[in-house]
């Protein structure tokens, strides 16, 4: 069914490519399927019927334990699991204007939800390239606010994550001024060894909690929204309103639980090929890392090149070598560097990070001759 | 996995039945899976990214085609598409005020979220006992509609459908009124025995055209929103905004081409059963059918009897015969009358007629002795 593309194409030249330094290998549906058939045959568990049935309890139940949480409702997409924690939460406190950081998610990549769908108003939680700190907050706080949310970690900026101290002075504060808390967790599965503590006590912190079940658990699609029992009734309600009761969602429910089961105990192993990759790239001339270390799975490179010399570069390596570098540039806002994101997941662990240091090398060369 | 629980719970009941009077067979997960994935294997293509890629390009061009529409958008469910197209028709129109029959989708299952979330209001569009007419329209045309929604079949009232001659004069009517018209269209693959003409001529009626893949189609889930390419193109920006955009939508994609494949040329065969059953079940005394003659592949049932005894008599058989009548009863206002839909799918094909007759008339007497 391929269409015949110029070689220049470059999702056919990323479909050509056996290896990854970023995600995972792309699925062939056919396997993917066999798979989750296989895997399905194995736990056992009947068809849901509109999202409702063994297989969702068995999963909802599985993340509310892990959170720490009473209950929990799977969504087909984070978007929608976040988009409802919003609006239920300044519901409840009968304001709209909600606190959130201007590279959030919320800003980012939901074509402005908040606002066009919910009629929520946002209020900057943070800088531009910081993540947001306890005098933020302070200065938020000097109007009424409907929930406060925090991203964690905060993808944009490299997946940073606050340290524990302040982490836990935020929710604090927060507490203290009686606004709910909400936090966007979708990459929370890759924040586990930055904390080194159960996630049930990081969700602790927050009233409310989004996880995903695609990012760095690798499973189809999915979310969940945890919290206590009335909150997640409503979601209940909303996840209908906003069109989230597919017939059968059990594809994803059985994504999901085997995510959980096969995936989950990755992370670390993320996480330290991640700090492996920075170390050995840090050294290159010009190279910057951010963060340096990595907080999670992912982090950013920026060196010296101009973005169109970058990308090029990037297709060249790929026909040269078969190994896809990045799908895009991310924004970087000073001219003369350009910057990407890796993030580490199944097939980035059957890289060597020598190969890796050594491809990087390549590409940092070419960039630089387009200076 | 089973819960142990008494044999008197409706839902243990129904799964341990092999043969249903309505709808299809419950899935199996496991062998649904198999055999979505040996369909994929013949199919070809490769995995979306977010809904994007070869699948959903084959899956939304046969649907355009299908309903000579120029573009066409899958999106997860049915709710969210139609949501999604009177957010985008109103803004159109500059008006937020929707036409909508009483007993419509909008008005029953979907948590009023064209008020709660799209800020909508809804002019009643026809009478609670019937299809919407040229009378009703004229009606609400006495102040400015943002746009015209019909459901065809409408659900509520036995899946009834307009002639022909009367669902080309409302849509003229709504044409000249310079006002949108949306086809919720959940059941127009029922419909097409009742009209035999094409789809796309149906469709050619309407602006914009819901339909749905799990139904009479058979499908896990989903929907399609077709129309010109600019409302298309539109609806893709409201589809990342309502949350319906998953990293990977490929088991919905490929069900709903194998649904379009093997089950679209059996809405006749769907269609002629419903007349059947409706025509042996027109003899039994007391027995009511409407409509009679079925318009598409479902039905109501009314007959003499109270609600609890009907819901008991539907559970003894169920146990007694492995054979499942009804989920259950649907709003009947006449005191003394007990009303249930017959929808015919998959599992109704493999039941005889005159076992349905029998099944039924005991079903009746057993109902009759409450009253």
């Amino acid at each position: 069914m391929d269409a015949v593309a110029p070689a220049q194409d470059p999702e056919v030249l990323r479909r050509s490519c056996s290896r990854f330094l970023s995600l995972d290998h792309r699925l062939d549906p056919s396997v993917a399927l066999g798979e989750l058939a296989a895997y399905a045959a194995r736990l056992g568990g009947k068809a849901d019927q509109y999202g409702e049935g063994d297989l969702a309890n068995m999963l909802e139940q599985r993340v509310a334990e892990l959170l720490g949480k009473p209950a929990a409702l799977f969504l087909p997409s984070g978007t929608m699991a976040q988009m409802i924690a919003l609006r239920i939460l300044t519901g409840r406190s009968g304001c709209r204007r909600v606190a959130m950081h201007p590279r959030a998610h919320f800003e980012e990549y939901e074509a402005r939800a908040y606002q066009e769908l919910h009629g929520l108003t946002a209020t900057r939680f943070g800088s531009y390239d910081a993540l947001p700190t306890l005098a933020d907050l302070e200065t938020l706080l000097g109007e009424p606010v409907g929930a406060v949310t925090l991203e964690m970690p905060l993808r944009r900026l490299g997946c940073l994550l606050h340290s524990w101290d302040e982490l836990t002075a935020i929710a604090q504060r927060v507490r203290a001024a009686r606004v709910p808390l909400h936090l966007d967790g979708a990459r929370l599965w890759e924040s586990l060894p930055f904390y080194d503590r159960p996630y049930a006590e990081i969700a602790a912190l927050f009233d409310t909690v989004y996880v995903a079940f695609d990012k760095g658990l690798g499973g189809l699609a999915g979310a969940m929204l945890a919290g206590d029992a009335e909150f997640v009734a409503e979601a209940r309600i909303w996840r209908r309103r906003a069109g989230g009761r597919m017939l059968r969602m059990f594809p994803y429910l059985l994504s999901a639980l085997q995510a959980l089961e096969e995936r989950l105990p990755l992370m670390s192993e993320f996480h330290a090929k991640a700090c492996a990759i920075a170390r050995t790239l840090g050294t290159l001339t010009g190279v910057l890392i951010t963060p340096n270390p990595p907080h999670a799975n992912a982090f950013l490179v920026t060196l010296p090149g101009k973005p169109a010399a970058a990308r090029q570069a990037r297709l060249d390596i790929a026909r040269e070598t078969g190994l896809w570098l990045f799908d895009d540039l991310v924004d970087c806002p000073v001219q003369g560097l350009v910057s990407f994101e890796i993030s580490v997941r199944g097939a980035t662990l059957e890289l060597e990070d020598q190969e890796i240091e050594r491809l990087l090398d390549d590409f940092r060369r070419r960039c630089a001759a387009s200076v």
